[in-house]
């Protein structure tokens, strides 16, 4: 790219290393950032800056957080009895959008995966069975409906089971507003296996 | 997004205030950020905030550049003679990539156009035209071919004429490898009247 200068080719260069982010938005976005106000320039530097220097994992539930408890497990209001397993810190957001949620969670940063060669001791397992060792009520297991995430769930609950601590699976079938033509025959099986009397 | 830390959820908000990225993007981009190692935020952080400190207008063409001349301008091996006029930096980026132009450019940042309030001092118009009193042979109208682009290179052509430079405009037509079912009427027309003799 020799026909923009160094420091916009430089900063070209390193946006389109950033996930889902190609040459051309790349290109839109170095030249959005050069007509931005210089201030509002040093917040986004500085933001991602600060953020990564100061991220760590919450030391009860270990999602990423700039604190030492993050916000839900500070919270008093929340049930600490009850912990949703999940993947990463992404998955306990799109539980707390749903604004239902209650209990606290365990951010397992990962699933088991022996095609990836991910391992039970790859993720925060460990952690999750020293917390068991408290006052718990019931596991909530909600990694993700793929096969990973499913091994992941068996593989918990095995470990859970003997503990004699209350071990759930979130439901997997239809999505809300789903139409059952366009949703593949995995889903409708289990959809099937899992209905609910009316 | 009170279930995020606050130096993620600032990270999440800078990244959602950049265009065509949304909410899910920033999560996706934040989480990235947070995990990619130390030395790499420094230099992406850094590029933001270098690129955007240092840029400036080339004094010549007044395309964005780091330097007081852009690399174009200062390249001895284009032909000076030949100025294309293009709307913003990245235009001249995509006629830069056929490699096949050799003369200069002349960026006007913006187009003229009425319905924003946008005039001809709004943009790098004076600038040109002092350019002109210079050696030129001619000047190729490469303005986008929306409302404001044509608007925009018949006010320049009719500004130029006098001075008897050569004013030309890039050709509009249908795209190489359009299939016509799927091109609007009005390129159709365009190709029609500028269909050239074989």
């Amino acid at each position: 790219m020799e026909y923009y200068s160094r420091q916009i080719s430089k900063l070209i260069e390193e946006l389109s290393a950033l996930p889902g982010i190609g040459s051309k938005s790349a290109q839109r976005l170095a030249f959005h950032i050069l007509n931005m106000p210089m201030d509002h320039v040093e917040q986004l530097s500085g933001a991602i800056l600060n953020a990564r220097k100061n991220v760590r994992y919450c030391k009860q539930c270990f999602t990423l957080t700039d604190d030492e408890l993050c916000p839900i497990c500070k919270n008093p209001s929340r049930n600490q009895k009850i912990i949703m397993v999940v993947e990463d810190t992404r998955d306990l957001a799109a539980y707390e959008k749903t604004q239902k949620y209650e209990g606290v969670y365990h951010v397992l940063h990962g699933a088991i995966s022996p095609m990836l060669g991910i391992g039970p001791n790859d993720i925060k397992l460990k952690e999750l069975m020293k917390r068991l060792q408290g006052d718990v009520d019931e596991v909530i297991i909600a990694t993700n409906s793929s096969l990973e995430g499913e091994t992941t769930a068996m593989y918990i609950s095995k470990l859970i089971k003997p503990t004699g601590i209350k071990v759930t699976r979130i439901a997997s079938g239809v999505p809300v507003g789903g139409d059952l033509e366009y949703i593949d025959e995995m889903t409708l099986l289990r959809a099937l296996e899992g209905r609910v009397e009316l």
